[in-house]
């Protein structure tokens, strides 16, 4: 992908004659215009051979650099070839419950939801009183170009135009914990605002079928198709964390493939975790108490309307943890709901304005390295004692291990508290006599809900089961293949695993896919 | 429950001559002496009608207020009657992987893990920089009595006995939200420590099995037996928390019914939880972000070895949290494990001790108050629609909601993303055209795992279910019934939702069972 091409996109949208022509018909008032998000295009034809575009419009009510156009979505929408600028063909969003499209009519006027302080017509709230972090001696950490000190751990910081930041060679107390880790892929398939689907769902009068509506093309894979290094927010006005903070700088390509700077791409910062344990002696009355210090490296992207921020967490007791804040404003469609319309698929946000639900699916690539290369993945789960002679008082339970001794996927399982673990089958800990291991904390997820037959479904795979566990092999790096952009099918994780490989004490990666459901209330 | 009496049997025990006659057979080094956890009598008789306590006993390594006694538990234990302080019987614990109990022989001399930093071998580590909080302004909440008044919260600080913090009259922005809140419940079941078990999972060599072996009734109920009321730390040295504290005081009655002062029982102040919110337009590089400021109300309960740190957490945009920090020491047992004997319900956690699998099962009580007292409690799942005509590209799904009609329980489903919700069907949301509601964000969990005959099920049922839905009735406050010391079986929720009674519409309190599944590794 390459941010240049879609900014060219962008801007010949606006430029093109059938465009204008049909902004024209929205008769918009004085001061207001137009704008377009281009969308990579969801190959739903296995004969399509063109790189296309598809421009989602949207009415700019002010003149400002932070107007929300999303709360303003206009009903047409042209596809673009994105080599030969071609206009392929003007799509028309239905205004209804139904699948019913009409020409492009004059605007109705209705008030654009605003985010941006200056653009409220309430006063922001004034009652928050200043909240100040100080580090009178600087932070604990040390750093050496890319490589971090902080506490016990130790890493090299990692960014490409693709995944953006990524953690090499993570080692704790001179420990080798992990080789790499970062997040592979993303995708989000929008399911549900098909308007057709309202026909199950709605007693609309429907005369006929549109198969030009062209929501369901929408899933986006934002680390292959758009990359999360390539949509990272340069930091340089800050990146409003607490503390003191590090800044590192990356670089993408450009379309020439010429190296461009991007300044402030990653920052990092300790942040205070609460407490991190306290006992206290009720005999005595004393306490020991720790709080928990936190190092966090912290990269946001944004992709048009959506903000993923990232961020890997060490803690001082050799846990790392990945969090996700998805932020931002929700993709909206255009929908006539001045009167108390409802869709089952979708929530109205604003007047004239809905977000159809879709899942987030990540996948969280783990290269171990647990006290050497040689790791072996394994689930434990618990489950009663059977009830006999053995367990008179039925309290008996254990756990039960299963190893995952050739590529293969696997599912969570709540009512057996099932746990992922990475373990090193050579090395025994002193105290347990069990071989050290890590934890993966899986709070299962469900999965992709495209059935597996759907086109969706066989872009992507890897996220239909939530563990997937290979043989390390060069070039593996993608849970949905190299190749995303308008992929028929996926190359990825599900074809890895099928070499039947051995993973039991061998080079393995850990692949953890997790779906964020987003249904606003 | 009454600490008073906790504390007399655990100085009883210690001048029992049955129990100095038992030390003395240790054959401790001078300065060494031995202590006791009396624990609640998990009955496994249905003729018992005593009130007992087991007592656990420990060597006293160092004379110290912070000694880890917990690292080197007796193998005998004995059991009292409270009221007539009898001796009821010697329970010998087993030291093996079977069955087994042998006379107390002489102490065999193995280091204690100690925790306080003042009894560590090696030095703590001293490369974390400061990192201070300031609020020159103060904080900015305001508080009346028991009255707390923060950006729109509004909400009543209670505190008693039994569950120690309660919120009351939680409103936002002017609307009711909450009638009441707080945990009503929490056990610990212990299951898996039972040295029969170990007959289907080792080949050891038994001979017998021992009827008399105790580890069975180790079932806390920390808020019906104990009180979190009554075991809340008095923070009078400071909480540790970071800013401006507000501290609140609280009462408990002793065993003659008179009030006894809780000095600094609850803390509250804010803390900040990185980004709330960012969106940056890429078109003009203009981001708008905001910290996510919390409110935070704590209480740190000690139950023996064990410490809860329960902190609702309050944001900015509407949000109330219930946060459960377990930690402390494990309740351990004496296991001889110095030449690599494991077993397979517990894990080593020193020379001579292992900490047994057990599950933390609480019960959060909702009374919800959403806009009014007539409230509906339902869940929602998120499925693919039917692959039909009008889902031509099997992207479609929706969301089917189930309303709880009648007083009952419901499970969670993983696979179909289920989320509970409580919803005012009297009052639209203007935006949305659809009742407002809030949402139980309820990470699923396993469930008890005792088998439902069993005692400890019975005595427990509220921990078989995550979602009960009752309506008000008043009395009706704790999940596992009023009287929970040494019960045969519950009189709480499971008796209550039999009642059939109508919920939806009406005065309903939600129920929400949740476990804390630890297994060290």
């Amino acid at each position: 992908m390459d941010v240049d091409e879609i900014a060219g996109i962008e801007e010949h949208c606006m430029q093109h004659p059938a465009v204008l022509a049909e902004i024209e018909k929205l008769k918009l008032p004085p001061g207001m215009t137009v704008c377009n998000d281009p969308w990579m295009y969801g190959t739903d034809d296995p004969n399509e051979k063109r790189r296309l575009f598809q421009c989602f419009m949207y009415i700019v009510e002010v003149d400002h650099p932070e107007n929300n156009h999303y709360s303003l979505p206009c009903k047409f929408s042209p596809v673009f070839d994105a080599r030969t600028k071609e206009l392929v063909r003007m799509d028309y969003l239905p205004g209804g419950a139904d699948h019913q499209t009409v020409e492009t009519q004059p605007w109705v006027p209705v008030k654009a939801v605003q985010y941006a302080p200056e653009l409220l017509d309430e006063p922001l709230r004034t009652d928050l009183k200043p909240y100040i972090v100080q580090q009178p001696q600087g932070a604990s950490f040390s750093v050496d170009g890319n490589s971090v000190y902080w506490q016990k751990w130790r890493f090299r910081v990692g960014f490409n135009n693709r995944e953006g930041l990524v953690l090499h060679n993570i080692t704790y107390d001179k420990r080798n914990v992990f080789y790499r880790l970062n997040v592979s892929e993303m995708t989000v398939p929008y399911g549900g605002e098909h308007p057709r689907i309202s026909l199950k769902y709605s007693n609309a009068n429907i005369t006929h079928l549109d198969p030009r509506a062209p929501y369901h093309r929408k899933q986006a894979f934002d680390v292959g198709d758009v990359g999360f290094g390539l949509n990272a927010n340069q930091l340089s006005l800050g990146c409003d964390c607490l503390g003191h903070i590090k800044y590192f700088d990356g670089y993408r390509s450009d379309s020439k493939g010429n190296p461009v700077l991007l300044k402030n791409i990653i920052c990092m910062h300790e942040q205070d975790n609460g407490l991190q344990y306290k006992h206290t002696n009720y005999r005595s009355n004393a306490a020991t108490v720790k709080r928990n210090r936190q190092l966090v490296l912290q990269m946001i992207c944004t992709v048009a309307n959506y903000e993923y921020i990232f961020a890997y967490i060490f803690d001082q007791a050799g846990n790392v943890e990945l969090e996700v804040r998805a932020t931002g404003i929700l993709s909206t469609v255009p929908f006539d709901n001045l009167n108390g319309e409802t869709v089952p698929w979708g929530t109205n946000v604003g007047p004239g304005v809905m977000a159809p639900y879709h899942q987030h699916m990540f996948s969280l690539r783990i290269d171990p390295a647990i006290d050497g290369f040689n790791n072996t993945v394994y689930y434990e789960d618990s489950v009663p004692l059977p009830e006999d002679e053995n367990n008179p008082y039925l309290v008996g339970y254990t756990t039960e291990q299963t190893v995952i001794r050739k590529s293969s996927s696997a599912n969570t399982d709540v009512n057996r508290h099932r746990v992922f673990k990475i373990r090193n089958d050579n090395v025994i800990n002193p105290i347990t006599y069990k071989p050290v291991s890590y934890k993966l904390m899986a709070a299962p997820s469900q999965m992709l809900l495209l059935p597996k037959h759907a086109v969706g479904h066989q872009r992507a795979e890897f996220a239909s089961k939530p563990i997937w566990v290979t043989k390390y092999q060069d070039n593996e790096l993608f849970a949905a293949g190299e190749f995303t952009n308008q992929s028929k099918k996926a190359d990825g994780v599900e074809t890895w695993v099928q070499r039947n490989d051995d993973t039991e004490n061998e080079d393995v990666v850990l692949w953890h896919s997790k779906s964020f459901l987003l249904l606003r209330q």
